[in-house]
């Protein structure tokens, strides 16, 4: 039986707490927010735990033997490497950190201890996500073209981080698990309204080797909420509708042939349109089976997808879009 | 009774024709097309034209008083400068010209044979933009601050441009037409996928004075269609759908009220929720509605929205994006 | 060539003399209407051809081989009946006549001449409507249970029938195609809000044999159109939702399987939920291809699914339709 | 603080258990359920809560103030009586009684022995109901001429009751609630596909008087899931879809205007066709409203719009469904 201590109670702990409880494999045994508010919450929920506002006797118990760290980012790494050091499994919300270097940091330092290090990419144990993945590891959507994704609605300004770091860890870190070549470079643009020192608009192109080209538009100022990502390949294509409770993922089979190529100018394609096809998806909740998941791992010594270098390719990839944010879409390779 | 010639009669040039014979103020007279079989099909349907292969003739002609020219870009200013050098108004298919510096010295040729040009910018006419251009004049929507437009589908690669060319004049011509300031910039990225010189997918940023920022996002490889436009202001925002057949313009009571802002990294921002409202709209076609406006400013001497200065400054921003594109994402400034 | 003289130049004639006019086969000659605006519209549009108030001398004509009947209900008994004994084929707006005795004596009257009866159930020439028959015939969608139609919009009040004969005749003529069981009973509800005389929203149920039942509901007074059928079989489900651009028609691999049947009041039911799947449609229009059918079979001598059996089955159902709306939804045996 | 006891911990049961904790004027004291595994459930969930298999002594507990119900409609009677005579208030599940004198004899219970009777009619207490009550009531839609819901999905099979009794009591507790006047007949067909003795489809025309007529479409064969409503009035129409997230209710500016009468047979209408609007939805939990309304009657001596009067109601109807059913839609007057 795996014992987890989870440090802070804000938004998503409550759903950490309520799913690693409900594991065959684990339990949750303590709780540490600096907020007041939040531990009487949590006593009242789930009146067995131990709640403290001091997160190093957290780190530190003795029947506690992983600590997820469900916390502003800007605290990961400090938090990160005390439970290491602890010797402890971690669970890190993403993004991972807020530098890469720190991330890196981490995986050495989680490597020598032999301790686990998983990074909450929850949208990786979605069945729409897995679907996707299957259709292109078997060769149905045929080479990639390109991945186009939307997130954007109201947006929450409290956070620390601009829409990039908010939004983009998604739809990066869904990316990164479906598409086999690691992108080249990356241009970003976008827009502070409200506040010079945070985008709530904005453009990520990234560019992949082979043609590929990824495109991902985040803004916190949509009055509508979209959760769309278009994903090409030369023999089919996919629409994913996250908002869509019944179909979330259409395969078209519409494309272009090229039938011949005579010369340098001249190019024969034609257009293919057949049926559209909607698959069945898992229902099961994603955030139980990554628990699962990460529970087999601290258990069997493996390491999962969304691993710590998953953490540290993501954080890679927003260092990068900053970088060109601040020079107004300049190149930035990776 | 303004008398016309169409020069083209493939894909576009039918509407051309049917919507000037329907006019009061004008008829079709003749038709010209170096294809034959074009020529065939336009005296079938409209038994009284006078039909020739030989465009010359139709410029030149003494009973012709306008020239529509709804041919490929590449011959729009051969033929344009032709027919105002033969004292013919003209009405140019969009994209005006393949070069900004052709357009203006068509600009200033008109100018001095006292003639009128019209770019064929149809949506500009649509009951979808004429309202949001009101929503935006009369403050409903408040300062401006962003455009997000999608335009994709599965495209036509028998062009001769690329996906920039064909489908973002569309959404350029809007821009500019609702957007009162001027862009200062463009960053375009995009990729090609079956051909070196024409891109097939392409995503520009535009940025404005004042914060404003504009997207379009175009693609000739995407399973579905999709006609989709957000603009964000900070009273309210709205989002088009043009493939909606009923409730094409949404605006919603929903933004950002920023109630106090104290020292430097302070922000008080809270969220507004209210109702929706979907504008009933003009439904006439807006083909027949540019025919019209366009007939008037040959009799009455006006400039229409859509004169020439307005296809140079779209043609311009093209210019702008395939510079940018060939430098991935390098910033140009307008 | 099939020479056709067209009755009834109003909403509908246009169609009917553009499409016979696009034929190999046909060509139009003349049209009546006892409008004058219509015949001048008429000439307008098409200058070749012969148009006359007097439909009479349409019948009569020595060049006209058909006869189109485009009027409202109650004129088509006369004029076919005088088309048939001047010796021409006929094409029936629908409801074919207004009463069912007048279909029968047409049939027989054309039965005995030798001459073809079409009546204009347009909607059986639709791609989506070709595809749900062959589903349904090739074993597909297994036994059927259900059919459950909606066509609901803001009516026309200026018609001389009620909602049922308005609207019904649509739904009445698809499901006479699509199911192969001979109704046997109707119940139908509704209400006349603005005249006494004419219902402007009906509920029909229609019984068949082997536990299969229809539903139909019909609307004048909906703010929004809807225009979906719902067809259940053992095997599998459809929605149609004639509205939707791309994906007309959805097959669910969803259903229920019986595993036993213990006694009389245990019963073990499960659910199936499998992928959705939306075929392709043939895109051609509708009315060309039924316009080419009738064509063939004036030519060859065979009758369409669209004879006048099939146009007396409908009138058969309204009629019983009305007698139990007369009665407040008491059954009335077919 | 009012005290309560749970008998029937199976799909509903834990929310009612859920909703009546968070309450600052309630605490769920006790649970009872004949079924082992329900029991383990709920204290594994709610480890202070006492559970019992004997519903007789929650009922006779002399610390529960009152009995929720939350088990199959053939018990709810008999546990309802005893509650009562034990000085119980009660919440009793939907439909409220399977004998509509079962629930007079209630009425007439509580009512000697001043205890407060709801039934769970939780619609009545959504955001969406409440705005559409109000619309009707301020006058906003004008005088109201039809009500016609469709409430289809794959079914539950399990049930002891057919698809009217299983799905009709939401839309006809809605109806109820929302149309001032009392329907004076009953038309409901329908079909049994899978056991003679209950109809897995079903449609109900419900006639009132003023011309209003209501519809109801309850399938449990659908492929989709639906929950339409649609009601017309003479000024304002109004389309509520309870399955969108974001726009349930949508009220549209459309209808018909009778400028004149002259005749019996002449009738001048004319359509409106104005704006679109959604209003804003108070998006609070439904059943917490609902809760929160019970604790205050049982308190304060009111009595809730979903009162054992109006439970009586619904049965009512639903029994006039279940005959006319038997005879196939004959009318049966209430």
């Amino acid at each position: 039986m795996i014992r987890m201590g989870v440090i802070g109670y804000g938004y998503w702990g409550p759903n950490i707490v309520r799913n690693f409880t409900g594991l065959e494999g684990s339990r949750v045994v303590a709780v540490s927010d600096m907020n007041e508010g939040a531990l009487r919450k949590a006593k009242k929920s789930f009146p067995h735990l131990w709640v403290t506002p001091n997160s190093d006797e957290l780190i530190n118990a003795g029947d506690v033997d992983v600590i997820a760290i469900v916390t502003p980012v800007f605290t990961h790494f400090e938090l990160a490497q005390k439970a290491l050091h602890a010797g402890k499994h971690i669970l890190v919300e993403k993004p991972f950190t807020y530098k890469s270097s720190h991330a890196e940091e981490l995986i050495n330092l989680a490597e020598k201890k032999k301790l686990k290090i998983m990074v909450d990419h929850t949208f990786l144990y979605t069945g729409a996500v897995r679907k996707i993945k299957e259709l292109i590891d078997n060769g149905t959507l045929g080479a990639l073209c390109y991945f186009d994704s939307m997130r954007i609605n109201l947006g929450l300004f409290q956070h620390d981080v601009n829409v990039v770091w908010d939004l983009a860890p998604h739809d990066l870190s869904i990316m990164d698990f479906l598409i086999r070549e690691r992108p080249s470079a990356m241009v970003a643009t976008g827009e502070a309204h409200f506040n010079k020192e945070m985008e709530d608009i904005s453009y990520l192109t990234i560019y992949f080797p082979k043609n590929i080209i990824a495109h991902i538009n985040v803004n916190w100022l949509s009055p509508v909420k979209v959760r769309t990502t278009l994903i090409g390949g030369l023999k089919k294509m996919l629409v994913w509708n996250d908002l869509d409770p019944d179909e979330k993922i259409k395969v078209y089979d519409k494309g272009i042939d090229i039938k011949s190529k005579k010369g340098v100018y001249k190019l024969l394609v034609s257009y293919r349109s057949g049926d559209m096809w909607a698959p069945r998806l898992d229902q099961s909740e994603a955030l139980k089976l990554m628990a699962e998941t990460f529970i087999e791992c601290v258990v069997n010594g493996q390491d999962p997808v969304n691993d710590g270098k998953a953490g540290y390719r993501v954080v890679k990839m927003l260092e990068a879009a900053d970088r060109s944010l601040k020079k107004k879409g300049e190149i930035v390779y990776l």
